[in-house]
């Protein structure tokens, strides 16, 4: 963390000093830059990712009266941890959630009398998948997060709840959206209010009404699935009741048990029978109860004497998506520019098995917020946020086909099909743990992602997938740290330079210097070329140095100054660019991500985390012109 | 962390569920439990600890009109952080804290022209001394932490500010201690104000009236040293300006630079010469500017440009400390109960320079915190308070007495003794590093410190050192953890059980199960005797066993029942006591921790996290015996 930066002040450094001038106001402005609705976990990874610029206006409207207070989805994947550790509160996720460390599968007996009993056991999460665990918190919870970093951001923002959205028009205005919300008054009349913006996101879950505005459909399954679902305390006898663990039983369906946070609380998933589409379990013929005894009869012979049920739900959905996530048709020619997007469940939903439909939505956000950014600040073209669509959609039908595989094995499994044995559940279960932790996620080439040409420089990190971490020390001051943990969710861009190993170090530092003296000098630097003179040397890409040699044999003289650069009203030196090995194995990154020592490489990783491209370390040219597609001109 | 027991609760869950009536109030008022002057890092570590205890009335009081600001010590030893995470809030300052990995030392060059060259480097701290860095962190941050956790707390409590104790009285009252404090009112009078209290606790500095009141005198050197000291936002081209440096200049003084949180913020000791005892360094005749001059012709042949100073000081202190810690006299005899305590600077005092003042002042507080709840609450006799003055005043003693030899190394070093070699500094250094650390403290026998008769059992866990934790699995969920992380400033006895390796997991459980059937059952049992009928099973002590085999390889339902105890008024299932191994040999706590793998062990762990007793696993007589001495029979 940097701060203290112009004087020492007291408090808690994640809370910003306060920006003038655009501090949240209750009552709503007339315009605003991007306007979104709905506050679930994509409206607020979104609005907490435009909080990070000050200079940008950000209105989030709600139909409900404050933050969600509990249920809805609750696991955290992996990746979704390495994004909250870019918004800084990945340490009070790792302390408060529930970690999920096994998956047990179970079964009944051949016996069914006999009832169920543990078929096998795997580990959750792949070693060496990501740094973070698998874990489970609470939506409520983790919007509470997210709701945090909004306060403490320079403008204090907060949400305007009690707002429906009810209808959106354009026209050819500076703020081109105006959106129709209505809210009650204090007589609890229903009032109409016009807010203008230049950019609209519908992240208004499944019944998303920014989907309907813009004449797009959920399609695919055709039938709903139903899950009742329960958040519990009680006691109970089945030893894996701090696991997660799956329940087949082919009379009964399947019954999901997912650990919570806080050591007591659990939740129970209970499969019901596939609804037709549109049709929908009564939940009034339904409560609790019935829940309970669904899942007791699954459980037998253990038992489950629930004491307390925290929250309840009758959760149906089926595996469907949106042809597009914006407002551009396929018609419409290259240059055309998106003004409203959708992203989350507004987009694509899942069931909730394969736990995807809070991760997923999140990202969809992470990836639009910097885009957004990026073209309001006129660091960007416009047309950067068309690779919004391109981007999330495919993710969203990868994810999709995974999902629907997934669901339908459980499901003939659930239903005694025994051309699919619980071993099989198994084994795809451990093979698409990539899916299921977020790091499959993999973007196919564009002006965002290089091709693989160079992919052998540098084969841990695979272009198009997200920046895998790993430890490595930092040069000033011999810091153990995580490489990826430098990338905050602040919108920059970063190039990660991986020296090569000369006979010298200093040569390996000649290499170096070479490249730094390029990047703040050369015409054709991006640095040079797409930072506003106003702003600070890496506000647009942060170039962080890898030095193949550990700590102590390398001398702070002889790096270039590019990667001290000076920072603040009072320009000190900002000495946190450098990285190098320390004395464990593990240190060593080059062995970690498999880069070649000799050659070294480029590693330009997007505001997201994702690896944009990986390129020879002399490739300079080529950089330039890759970035030259992504960023403006900005002389 | 536990929590969620009762229902889903949102929010954060370091905020506790507010306790009724002893809310804080803006009016001081008429008595009190425990009155503690002064809100340094002594006097909050004690009110925090004490905030546990929602049935304690706790006041804490401060002369100044609010929280210190800025300023003060800045160095938080690796055992304060084991400590900080027992109140929950390590991993904030692990986040925000700057990390101290390395320790240079610089001297000049004999050819004194060319001013310093570096002549050593070390690790600062020894590899496996302590799960957590030694970090830097400013005081004014630590006792916010520590505000945090007491507003956080049942009571949500709050010092009472702009109140200065002026005398203290004693008679035979319930609530023995008159304190009379003075405060100004609305007019800018001054008004005086009296409150009673069980205890009293004088933590109000190295000027302490409590002190002065007991007629105690701090002794020991009769001179000051005096420290010049600044935090400051500058340039330099001196290459360790983030690592700690010990600059010795034989013409010029010492200077210690230490790099600070946040990046960029650093602090310069100044050397200055020794002063007679209550003799002054006046420094209207210095200001800053003094010291960067000072610093600078040190710093020779690198430059010290300073941008901003935010804050700075001369501090001048000697090695000192009164005879007794409370106010029993020598000739009391051994059922005197003390009622009045000092703790931190008030009863000793230490340069700054082996960085202990603040960490030794929040670890007297940490002892007595749990002695006077213990006593309050009933759970043991008032004789335990006895026991504070009897271990701290020792513990300090020794501390002075490395401090003394270690200021006067330096200094001697400073002076160009040639008798001392730079070489000799460091060794000196690398092997005091566990006191630096905080880690050397060790209580000697005791009513709560066993013999070493049984150490061979778990030569890692010394009798009356810290409990020094080391990574293990959690049975119930698998999850990779730290043993000494359950241990929470919560006033509970912590007993180990080190389960002995049998030719089975079977027998090795018998093993464990009878003891867990002696704890829970026998009239004898310590937790039987001591723990009041209307609380929980382990409020008073908290069993945790360590079973040691594979997680895979243990049958739940094969474990005692007393391990996994009813809590809360559902009565649920507390999941968290069992742990055992995992794939990675450094789960193997046995090995880490030297443990007698066929034998076992019992450990008990005092509410401070230091091992009062190490025991054979079967020595259940000598348990209770030892415990006898310690707790009050609840019947
Ligand atoms: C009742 C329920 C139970 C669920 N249970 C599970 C589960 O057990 N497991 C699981 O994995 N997933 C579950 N989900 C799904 C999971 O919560 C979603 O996948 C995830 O929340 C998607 O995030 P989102 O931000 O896209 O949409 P949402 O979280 O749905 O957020 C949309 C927000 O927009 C608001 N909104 C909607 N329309 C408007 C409007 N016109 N104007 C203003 N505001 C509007 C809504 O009030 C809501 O706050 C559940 C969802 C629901 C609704
Ligand atoms: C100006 C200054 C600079 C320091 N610089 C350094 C440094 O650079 N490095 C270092 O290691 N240590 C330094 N110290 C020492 C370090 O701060 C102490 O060792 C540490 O704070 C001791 O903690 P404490 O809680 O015992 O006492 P203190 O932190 O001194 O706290 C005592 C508190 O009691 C209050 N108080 C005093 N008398 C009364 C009264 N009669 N009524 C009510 N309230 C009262 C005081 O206002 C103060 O808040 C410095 C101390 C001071 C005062």
């Amino acid at each position: 963390m940097q701060y203290h930066i112009e004087d020492y002040r007291s408090g808690d450094p994640d809370i910003k000093l306060a920006a003038k001038g655009l501090a949240h106001n209750s009552a709503l402005p007339k315009e605003t830059d991007v306007l979104i609705i709905g506050c679930g976990p994509a409206g607020l990874t979104l609005a907490a990712q435009l909080s990070a610029f000050s200079d940008i206006r950000t209105c989030i409207i709600e139909q409900r009266s404050g933050p969600l207070e509990r249920g809805h989805a609750d696991g955290i994947a992996c990746r979704t941890i390495e994004m909250f550790n870019a918004f800084g509160f990945s340490h009070k996720v790792l302390r408060e959630a529930c970690w999920v460390n096994e998956l047990n599968f179970w079964r009944t007996h051949e016996e069914t009398s006999k009832g169920i009993y543990r078929s096998g056991r795997v580990k959750d999460t792949e070693e060496g998948l990501s740094e973070f665990p698998h874990v489970i918190l609470n939506q409520a919870r983790v919007q509470e997060l997210f709701l945090d970093v909004m306060r403490n951001s320079p403008n204090r923002s907060e949400p305007y709840y009690d707002r429906t959205l009810v209808s959106i028009k354009t026209d050819e205005n500076e703020f081109p959206v105006i959106a129709e919300l209505e809210y009650k008054d204090k007589n609890g009349e229903i009032r109409k209010e016009i807010i203008r913006t230049k950019y609209l996101v519908g992240t208004d879950g499944a019944r998303s009404a920014v989907r309907k505005e813009l004449n797009l459909e959920l399609k695919g399954d055709s039938t709903n699935q139903a899950w009742g679902v329960m958040d519990i305390l009680a006691v109970t006898d089945f030893p894996d009741n701090r696991m997660k663990a799956i329940i087949s039983s082919p009379g009964d369906g399947t019954v999901v048990l997912i650990p919570r946070e806080g050591g007591y609380l659990f939740r129970v998933y209970v499969e019901m029978d596939k609804l037709g589409e549109g049709e929908r379990v009564r939940t009034r013929t339904f409560d609790s109860q019935d829940l309970i005894n669904a899942a007791n009869k699954v459980f037998y012979p253990y038992s489950l004497d629930v004491r307390h049920v925290a929250w309840w739900s009758v959760y149906e959905i089926g595996q469907r998506m949106t042809d597009r996530f914006d407002d551009l048709s396929f018609s419409d020619n290259e240059t055309a520019i998106p003004k409203i997007f959708i992203a989350g469940d507004a987009g694509h939903t899942h069931s909730p098995k394969a736990g995807q439909g809070m991760n997923v939505s999140m990202q969809d956000a992470f990836n639009l917020g910097w885009k957004l950014a990026a073209v309001l600040l006129g660091k960007s073209p416009e047309t950067l946020l068309r690779t919004y669509n391109s981007e999330r959609h495919s993710i969203a039908r990868d994810l999709i086909n995974f999902d629907r595989e997934w669901t339908t094995l459980l499901h003939q499994v659930s239903k005694g099909d025994q051309s699919v044995s619980a071993e099989d559940v198994q084994i795809y279960f451990t093979r698409s743990g990539h899916y299921t932790a977020g790091t499959a996620t993999q973007y196919t080439p564009s002006i965002l992602t290089g091709s693989s040409k160079y992919q052998d420089l540098a084969t841990g990190y695979s272009v198009g997938k997200r920046f895998h971490s790993s430890p490595i020390v930092r040069f000033s001051d011999a810091k153990p740290m995580h490489l990826g943990h430098v990338i905050e969710a602040d919108g920059r861009w970063r190039l990660f330079a991986f020296s090569p190993q000369k006979q010298t170090v200093a040569e390996s530092l000649n290499a170096l210097n070479g490249l730094c003296e390029f990047l703040k000098s050369d015409p054709n630097s991006p640095v040079v070329r797409y930072t506003p003179k106003t702003q600070e040397m890496d506000s647009v890409l942060d170039v962080r140095a890898i030095i193949p040699y550990h700590f102590r044999d390398i001398n702070l003289a002889d790096i270039h100054e590019f990667l001290f650069p000076r920072k603040g009203k009072f320009e000190l030196r900002d000495y946190e660019k450098v990285f190098c090995f320390g004395e464990n194995e593990d240190t060593n990154i080059y062995l970690q991500r498999g880069i070649d020592l000799k050659e070294g490489c480029l590693v330009l990783v997007r505001p997201d985390q994702y690896v944009s491209h990986v390129l020879p370390f002399n490739a300079t040219e080529e950089l330039s012109h890759f970035m030259s597609n992504i960023f403006v001109e900005q002389h």
